[in-house]
């Protein structure tokens, strides 16, 4: 950390300040420059220790700004575990290998639109069964999902096929229930600093899929997954679904990619692509999926639906499934190309 | 509504849409341009079917894109309710002539501490005591909050000062508790699309403080308040509290002040303004309060500390009580310009 | 200066960062922390010295980040001159106790346009006339001003009623031709960063009134102040005129008010606020002029058309006559309530 | 286009906007809404009347917003020309099966970094060789380049080793100059809206590399590729280099990769991508490269540097040698699957 005066600071205003420095048994150091001093800790100091000094140096008088040197997170973070975290659900392992396709539909809407889906992303290599029983709609009027009616039709579809199932959590309370049927708990963009719900799950010690609100910082994701680990679960597959950005004249967001190199780096956490919700449109998914594999994304989430005009829900992001089954061809080919793989079901053993 | 044909979109598929629009009893209209294609809707479209309708018609073939003619919302609208909603909480009105300032703490720490902050602002003018018992932060290593004996302090110390509370409520199993101390339910930006939490609150009928997202569009923050408005509470009070911007060098979100015409023309709901969280540094406040009064804000929320390099959150941004009653001079002034006022302790009567 | 190092890096590594600072004759410090090493810089930078510096560290290994503590501007900063810069174009001061209203039509269409136009506004109070005559235009389909033959008439009515003029000028080698016929040469915010013509318009030593290009940071747009400046003008007003944001549904950007408070503090120039280009809404810009009187700004531009609905640029934004003129009592009553004044004409004197 | 009326609107309000329609030749259609009317146009409206056309109703009392159907947009739209453009610049085709890659150092600096630099490139594959002599910096105090002997070099450099060259063109006046001795003239990012300098370089009917600014929308990206497309040119490569986004801690931008396929799409022109300014950190280039390539983008813009922490002007995005020579293999790799190719000078003929 280090704590930068404003020029027009006396003697005393940085005295105090090493003052509250040496309070907290660290080791200030005096840095002056040409026009203002800046004043470095050349100690190491506690990770909870952090904010709340920062915010007391920055609200002392002579103080312009504070910069932090170390990462606000821990736990998430590659200095904290230094290998690749791989882990499994069912018999599926994020962070390894092979790059895990979740597909489905945006919404369970029935049993027959939900088998449809799932028998068609199955037979093209998905190894999970995404579909939302709870969904945050921003209107009040929009279609809200089955609830705990669709949470059984996931379990009962996916079981006949073998296959994992990532379902969307909206509340702290409703954890448990859908920690009972679904393999992976979803925590959607909107809920990304819904801390009682991060807490809840967390504690489930369930696997949680965690995405990046569009105006979160990477940074923020990383504090969000580590109210998940702090509590116990050590199975966090981080999720990037676009960014606000300026222009919605053609993308819902910007599908913010570099996020999978910065990731991998500063954290030990799979990291895992949404590019139907980025960019909202289905035509323009399946370049984004590939450029996923092709910078090294560990999963990718993709809608399909049997027939997307008649979708309830984000009908104009889903694939169709012959479009989906000719991009998992080029996704396979594309994870060869960098020493991984896309489960090919025509194969006999998985990977 | 209005639908755009891709320009290649064939006669079929024109045909295509202007049916699935007939299916629903509205009448389409063609509209044909030199590149392409329109397609308007010469009906009422309820205001449920809008967004299914929308999207279903995306995800037709050859429709390039869709766009709305009416707002998404519909009780939150100046269309539905033409006059200024006022609403009193207590003897304070929101809405009406008064400009009302709420002031306080971020985070309650201690009873000496609220008790000397509720006591400066009290003096002042303010007419109501926020301060939060349940606290989101961002990392799990910073100060939560004092939980319930927070609320408990804050109903204390505002019954012995006459004031209106107001805090904050993070999951929508404390609405009832928090509801049981506090006199306005804060819903915090970072929750304003938990909808769990917005059905929740509505529920109560208490009134709401609803704090727009720093990423939400006023559109969104409208529907946040159908939420609301939706499961029957009428006493929504809208607040801008900043926006994400590009440059985050000398301010923590751009206040977005423009949302105050915007939307008390858009809407009949009082709008409060934030300028503490919106900069995050207590020396532009002040000028920052001064503009949301000469917009013609209805209520503003001031942070305010006894002793702000002490506060165990947002000591930055919180102004010291001397700062606080030279502003309220400022504002009364500023208010009595456009015919309104901010409550004065000096003078006998209240507003 | 600060370097923070990766916290892998070696001591080799951290040994070459502190030879590469002694290197320029600077006393690199080393701060040991818990993860990794930051290492500060006790000595004062040049000015010019400290971006290539800055370059140079994070390209090396081991290197995470540079973070600054000096601000990277110097002319335009008030730790170089720490009085408020006044300066006067005519007889109409910039950065004192008026606050300076320049109005007057977005492109100037005819000469009966013009100075209906301009009676309007100077009637009402407005010191200067502004009316673009080389307009920049996102799409080359649109009107692009008169050109020469505009200045020629911007002159000549300015003359007529003793009224100072601001016209934008695009390229560089158009400067010497606009600044025969204008008192004030308008950057744009699109140029914000055309370097080239920040240079020429420094080069003249005329008034500058420079626009915060809508991504652009405050540091950003001090730095186009500093080509100016270090060009041998010492005359630059700073105006904001709207900032990207992620909503575009009721205005064209985000006005940031809170830039005034910002620069007053980092820099000595006076600053300007355009509400009419921040939000594009004519109905918008009344509030907007209020906020930004009280938020402390010395100038407005404010965009007036005789008729509003025939203009060839920019109509939505424009405000009528008489809505301007009840617009500057109000702004009047506001000044002066700050210890400022608005010029008023049925007063015999000028401020 | 279509105009939504306010829900207040008057029959005689609507009545104006139909007249105002009418005038311009055109046929309005009214949609009777239950909120609001609003009024399709049922003929297409030539491009240069589309902006004046929506301004002046947008002006209009009644009027709320206006719509466009159409782009604004023509010679650029793939509705104008259907077939992919493919131009050449001496033996290089861009657009066709060839991914271009143009590399080099971002600055030149001296004769022996230059010949480093395009020696290091040309011999892994890059095509083009690309170096700054006219540099546009933020700062005044940074190094601005060798100008005119930059240019001199470039050009002696490239012509040993049989490469294409671009070089940035700054200003309206040196376009015939860089014409000279570049191949293409590369109009940079702060320039994009500076319409001066795109309407000299269009005129010269040399190749141009087009790059999006940061806060720049597609459809202004088209739009000032349609200055120069409208001035004779009609070669340009459109380039995507990041877009603002709200998190800068670990990248310079986001690189909007979804960019691609819209801009294939909407467009018959190719489009580059610069990973390097868009991330401004090396160790984040190769995986945003492969991404692009496998987004399908046409041509790629890569820093290359022979001793990165030596650069004088961005150094920490630059690629040493070594690791772009092995970046062209795997880019090799990747663009065999997608049935195109990335030059091999290894094997006897050029693509």
């Amino acid at each position: 950390m280090m704590v930068a005066m404003r020029s027009e600071a006396t003697p005393e205003q940085i005295e105090a300040v090493l003052a509250r420095i040496r309070a907290e048994g660290l080791t200030p150091l005096e840095l002056p420059g040409g026009e203002r001093t800046a004043i470095g800790i050349a100690s190491a100091i506690p990770v909870d220790l952090r904010e709340p000094l920062a915010q007391s140096l920055e609200a002392m008088a002579g103080v312009d700004h504070v910069a932090h040197i170390s990462r606000p997170y821990k736990l998430a973070s590659r200095e904290f575990i230094s290998a690749d975290t791989v882990f499994t659900v069912g018999e599926v392992a994020f962070g390894g290998p092979e790059v895990v396709v979740l597909a489905g539909p945006c919404a369970i809407e029935s049993e027959a639109q939900l088998r449809a889906a799932a028998m068609a992303v199955k037979q093209a290599g998905a190894r999970g069964l995404r579909g939302g029983a709870f969904k945050p709609r921003t209107s009040p009027y929009s279609f809200q999902g089955l609830g705990e009616e669709g949470l059984a039709l996931l379990a009962a579809v996916a079981a006949e096929l073998d296959m994992i199932t990532v379902t969307e959590v909206m509340d702290s309370h409703d954890v448990e229930r859908v920690a009972a049927h679904a393999d992976i708990l979803q925590i959607g963009a909107r809920n990304m600093q819904n801390y009682s719900l991060l807490i809840a799950a967390g504690e489930t010690g369930h696997p949680i899929l965690l995405k990046r609100g569009p105006g979160a910082s990477l940074d923020e994701l990383l504090l969000a997954a580590e109210y998940c680990l702090s509590r116990g679960s050590n199975r966090v597959l981080l999720c990037e679904r676009g960014v606000h950005a300026l222009d919605h004249t053609y993308t819902r967001n910007v599908l913010d990619l570099s996020a999978v190199p910065v990731l991998k780096e500063v954290s030990h956490l799979p990291v895992a692509i949404d590019p139907s919700h980025a960019t909202g449109v289905a035509r323009y998914v399946p370049a984004m999926c590939r450029a996923a594999v092709a910078a090294g994304a560990d999963a990718l989430l993709i809608e399909v639906h049997p027939e997307p005009s008649c979708a309830l829900c984000d009908g104009p992001q889903s694939l169709a499934p012959p479009v989906f089954a000719a991009l998992m061809d080029d996704l396979r080919a594309l994870a060869a190309l960098g020493g991984r793989c896309v489960y090919d079901p025509r194969k006999s053993e998985k990977p």
